[in-house]
């Protein structure tokens, strides 16, 4: 069916974020697209600002990504990382050359004074890409968890210790204090459908959703609200989304994620689309009054990305 | 003949400078090695600190140096200069990947509070590099030349322009509120012999000179010191030291840097090491009151360089 739905809102993290604001911007014209991307997760080293969810939206949107290892850039070569190991420069976050100069320029023009839109604006212009991509806020945000050993910086948790430690709790440092930036809230009011991409619920979603304005926003927007499940067959399509649920007293399921989210944000939801090998939930997702779309909701290549923004571009213009 | 001296301090740029120093350290326990590098080459590119004659020093003393271009590192890539390009980022001063992430490692060290001095002795020490290496000083020092078209920063003369423009006069901004470290100051005092390398004398080793208190210290220390021309055949081995000293009202021979340090530093220099293809300038340098070195100067390979070394330590011990 045909459908005049064409401002579309994302919300994302970095891998399941990254593939489904990619399958929107493939349907072209037809959608103008922003993404509010999770800054949780950025961090400094070697005295840089690295901001690994922004960054791989953006590899992601300029055709750039690595898509087998789901980060960083496609071709890379290696050679700054391994001069920073023979400095004796930590090398548990790897830096790919290309990578870097990424980060080189953005921390070079946050020094100047530029903020993080701003700089995100003029990498992602540079590389072509149409869709308007911002983080959630412009204020520092740090996502930590709390483990047998004590608070870990989200990467450290994530990448240094391979997600493998047991979470007991997660915080959002400096979440209190921050704010959306107009253009975010713009986005949102604007917004004919917001897609609550298939990312890490606490990780990912929950920090944006946390930005002070934010999900009043989200509340009083016109917009139809579509989340995808980031678990599949009870398991997350990548990182450590189904283990988390678990650990924090979740049920790491479709319908899981259903509960969770009605739960922590009542009433922001319409409908959660699921994966047809998820399909026999449908029914416990209806009894916590969400609509349901069972679809499949793998976008390993283009084609899938495209498609599954195409069907969800049609449910909210259907609705 | 066998020589008891072993305490050489070499004052260096980064071409001739660091071929000087390498020769030096070529042999090997015979010689304890400290190496006072300009600084006022240093710029700042993408929000990094870039101390160029340091690293063509630190590269070429590690082995690592690339002696086709001499400047970098050898087996060099590319890939984070072409992304930089692709953000619009200045490309006129091309960054090698390897060489990328020695202004990355220093930036962030500088930052977190090091001086110059600090980080350049944990990046060479790190590399293997056994001798002393010293910037002039760790106060910012900032080379600025005199053209048609005004002052100009000097890797803006000097690389952007390809020094092609016609120098009026030389300034360095910072030098008078410069200090000289502790350690370049007991590499003067302690030397048995004092080395000023065969760099461009208006821009290497005058910014070395003109840092308060290093003249003074040199005159003062009980080493015999020994200039070796950076001309040879009336023209610079490399770069623009011989048009400049015509621009500026020298005459660009062997005898015309005699002349010119004579004049300038009086006193300082005892004996003044020139090419044998400059041969029948002896005697006009010997009329400056200078002692004259005839012998092949060129340090193509390390042979050349090891060879240079062990004359100019014979000649200081001989003397």
């Amino acid at each position: 069916m045909v459908t005049d739905l064409s401002r579309v809102t994302v919300l994302a993290g970095g891998f399941g974020g990254a593939r489904m604001a990619q399958g929107f911007a493939l349907l072209g014209d037809a959608v103008e697209l922003t993404v509010i991307v999770n800054t949780g997760d950025d961090l400094e080293l070697h005295g840089l600002s690295i901001s690994p969810d922004l960054d791989t939206v953006m590899y992601t949107l300029a055709g750039l990504a690595n898509d087998e290892t789901g980060w960083g850039v496609r071709d890379e070569t290696w050679s700054a990382a391994g001069q920073l190991e023979r400095y004796g420069e930590p090398t548990w976050f790897r830096l790919g050359d290309r990578d870097l100069a990424t980060h080189v320029a953005r921390t070079a023009r946050l020094r100047s004074g530029e903020s993080l839109t701003q700089v995100t604006r003029g990498l992602a212009s540079a590389l072509g890409i149409a869709a308007s991509l911002l983080p959630m806020s412009d204020d520092r945000i740090r996502t930590k968890l709390q483990t047998q050993d004590g608070w870990l910086d989200f990467q450290d948790y994530f990448v240094r210790r391979g997600h493998r430690d047991e979470v007991s709790d997660i915080r959002y440092d400096g979440i209190h204090s921050a704010t959306p930036t107009a253009g975010v809230l713009h986005a949102i009011q604007a917004a004919d459908l917001v897609v609550i991409a298939p990312s890490n619920p606490y990780l990912s979603v929950a920090p944006i959703l946390s930005v002070p304005g934010i999900l009043e926003s989200l509340n009083a927007a016109k917009a139809r609200t579509v989340a995808v499940s980031p678990i599949v067959g009870r398991e997350a399509v990548r990182g450590p989304a189904a283990q988390l649920m678990r650990s924090l007293g979740a049920e790491a399921s479709a319908a899981g994620i259903a509960r969770h989210y009605s739960k922590t944000w009542p009433g922001l939801i319409d409908t959660l689309v699921i994966d047809a090998s998820d399909g026999e939930e449908a029914a416990a997702i209806s009894a916590e009054g969400l609509g349901v779309c069972v679809t499949q909701t793998l976008m390993t290549g283009q084609t899938e990305r495209r498609r599954l923004a195409q069907e969800i571009l049609e449910l909210a213009g259907a609705h």
